[in-house]
């Protein structure tokens, strides 16, 4: 948890690029040249893809574009993608929900302590059960029916509208039991975090908890992974499980569960608006 | 774990039937009868299968004879499954390995440290790498090479006569990495248990590290379950789990699941010897 | 997690006696006579107290004064510590909050779910702070301050009123930052549970986390226990860890911190609402 | 766990200096310079000491006295304390033991499994017991009584000796139960390990598990620190714990302890052999 927030000049760094030497070098020596200290770094080389990855804090009394200006002969160089954001903004979220709130009361309660950087504009839902929830947290709130195609087209509609009218830079499925067109999944790809209540692979799919009651697992779970057109098949992001003995009945598995969904999502989020989750194929850097 | 194993007259008692009211004043009235005191009561009423399960500790002077005796009209009323043993006895179990040492070191260790009640007459192995292993604590063992259908064949032969002439109580498949016939595992239901190395039902069959380094999973576990005619599908005893991160090979995620593997497969074997693991269907009971 | 609520005859019932023979019998006898069916069971005999524990749960289609005059007979025989309550009957309980939040939002929330069977009339406190969360579940709150001896006094003398005006069952500390008077302890002695931020008996008195981060310890933990006059010295209900490492600060441990707090905190007030707790001298025996 | 250890010019570099800007930029331009590629680069800045530490793995077909030479301007300049070593070279280990098995048995079976890298010449003991199992794994044994303190002095002697004869870089208490002398302890600082089967600060000194029944915690554990003159107050290396309930007797708190006392042990064996541990004033930082 960075609380460098309000400290001036304290700037976060990922750099992705093709593995090859010198590249700590090349990228510090930007840095010592716009005046910079490096006060955290991580690195990752991928065996799977060739890929390396690196994320940085710099205290630098600088601004932006001159930063970037020490930084692009080094990332022209190596060809990188990479971001430069300040320490602790807040990732502007849109959230989505149905029903169940467990995961954006856990969401809104972080935000408002202090502990996750986010600004939520928003909140977009299917039903209309949460919204004191929201209202509480003077967090904006609307709910559309979606049942049928056409509803469903026009609340996917809505989540565009709202992306581009707030900037949004993720969005979060915090127990919204509805699966998104391949294409809105498609044009999101990489800023959409799910949670889904089991322990995947395992247990994909719908009813998760009385799947997992069947079998008789003595774990269960909950993983937060990004959302692809294929269901419950993105990139995980982390994972949780909580120890569950014979006598629990698939809505008590519910009820445990419930708090291993929340600690996930939030943590993902977490990671995410710090600029912690790169992407290695079909798998996630996480730089905690 | 249960230190009466030398204290005369530590009984214990599991009982199935059909779950109805009475069933616990009607057996605690036997054990008054036979002059027992109840140290230690478990008991479920599956919801699922109707079924009654309970597991009794009990002091008695008695000897077996008597205090059967003194169950059969409860037993009998209730049309009851159930088992009396001396609390620490060891079961005489039979423990089949290929070429990885790490569950067989650990059950012989426990063995050898009074944690784990079995006696382990013999090792039957397809490769004979473990011989020295199972020498140094006293423990009889035999390799055969199982690669074609004969040997198999012949294979499966030598535990059926292992079985018998040891009075074999239960096999443990401690990475045996030979899938045992049909008939093999319908004969020694309910009395085979495996390790499979990784969280089931996530990555069943084969290289289950290598499936959980592409998936890219934040945990990855070991389970252990009853062996059934259907791969890695058997009734669960016992899971657990270690996180990982993205920097993990295959190999390295190997190296750190065989912790999870041996804990896993040596708390199974626990239980079972100790009685604490029934059947509910597909699912199992395990009163800890 | 019961569900029984609202079923008409699910009953939970403890009771403690020295242990001898029959105990079981003579009790499952009693409930028989009721017309009762066992639903749940557990029982322990404690080696350093002798004194023996035992929690029911019962089917039973009979009233509290039916059900007692056939206990009766036995509690009486066995000179018995008896509770008899319906199942998921909510415990009235008094909340007492400083200015940290995490604690009282969990326990409001699960109350509001449904997973937490309490009252929760008022919550009292010596800040104003946590007015507006207790208003958006409708829970009443005051807050007076407590910095002078005579306010502690009154404060304290508060806390009684409440207790007699809504026949509160159990008093809750959710990190509330004062030392109670011995008398008050006392009085209270068994029913007032607090939430200390270290892991018991480590770090005791003031600024747990700051001794954590100077210790350097790896793991850093909330304890739930029975308030007694000895500061933190109380029987423990129950604990809960979470790895940290070098790089943090004692506020970065103070906010990984609070979510072992609260999940500890409600944790053991669920347990203790469920009459899951029985003090066995300084321990405290958990039914789970 | 690294594989490097057969790579030719795979080295592991730790660095320790008081912190200011440039250090990275100009590590960095040494292995540059030295044809090196970095794979692996962990730093910490501590807010506490006001020092940066710095481990990292370089992949660089040089020798030693050239690879030291590029660095030596750097080194001076920043005025570090620093180690170069090959990535996996085996640690040389003495280990101390008395009576207990489990953490020597564990030690030797991953040394064996090459899962920890350190060569052990010898193993010392104040008792016998343990020397079939050191046999087994072909590795040298020596007891010695230390009943009176001229044993007591003669056994100390006898250890500096096999640190001089085997020129010893670690060495490891692996349950042994005798208090060393300040003056052993101050020479071997920073260089010697123990395993404290308690989660401390909590429960110091000697019968740890019979103090953690009295108290009634509900979760027991270990502690691997480096050992000073203070009896159980060295720096944290690593600890982990295990839930345990009312039901358990101190002798079967130490059984379940075992397992801790072990794994915790041999972690922290396994990342100082790794060079992955280094000392922040009574801190310890571990680069995992």
């Amino acid at each position: 948890m960075p609380d460098g927030a309000n400290r001036a000049g304290h700037w976060v760094l990922t750099l992705v690029c093709t593995d090859r030497p010198g590249i700590v070098h090349a990228v510090s020596g930007a840095i010592v040249d716009a005046g910079g200290n490096i006060t955290e770094s991580q690195q990752f080389a991928s065996l799977d893809t060739g890929m390396f990855f690196m994320r940085l804090q710099v205290e630098a009394a600088t601004d932006r574009e001159t930063f970037q200006a020490k930084l692009a002969p080094v990332t022209d160089r190596y060809g990188m993608t990479w971001t430069l954001d300040v320490v602790g903004r807040p990732l502007r979220t849109l959230v989505l929900v149905s029903k169940a709130g467990h995961c954006l009361a856990d969401l809104l309660f972080r935000q408002r302590a202090g502990q996750l950087r986010v600004d939520l504009p928003l909140v977009l839902s299917n039903h209309p059960d949460l919204a004191g929830l929201a209202e509480f947290y003077g967090v904006g709130f609307e709910a559309h029916s979606v049942v049928s195609p056409e509803q469903k087209l026009a609340f996917e509609r809505r989540i565009i509208e709202t992306i581009d009218e707030h900037d949004i830079e993720l969005v979060v499925l915090a127990r919204y039991m509805q699966v998104l067109s391949p294409e809105l999944c498609e044009r999101l790809q990489g800023r959409i975090i799910n949670i889904h209540h089991s322990f995947l692979p395992g247990f994909k799919g719908a009813n998760p908890y009385r799947q997992a009651h069947a079998r008789g697992v003595k774990l269960i779970g909950a993983t937060a992974h990004f959302v692809t057109g294929e269901l419950d098949e993105g990139p995980i992001i982390e994972q949780n499980v909580v120890r569950v003995d014979h006598s629990r009945t698939p809505a008590e598995l519910m009820a445990i569960g419930q708090d291993e969904e929340s600690r996930t999502l939030t943590q993902a989020v977490t990671w995410f608006a710090e600029h912690r989750v790169l992407l290695d194929g079909q798998r996630t850097i996480i730089f905690r």
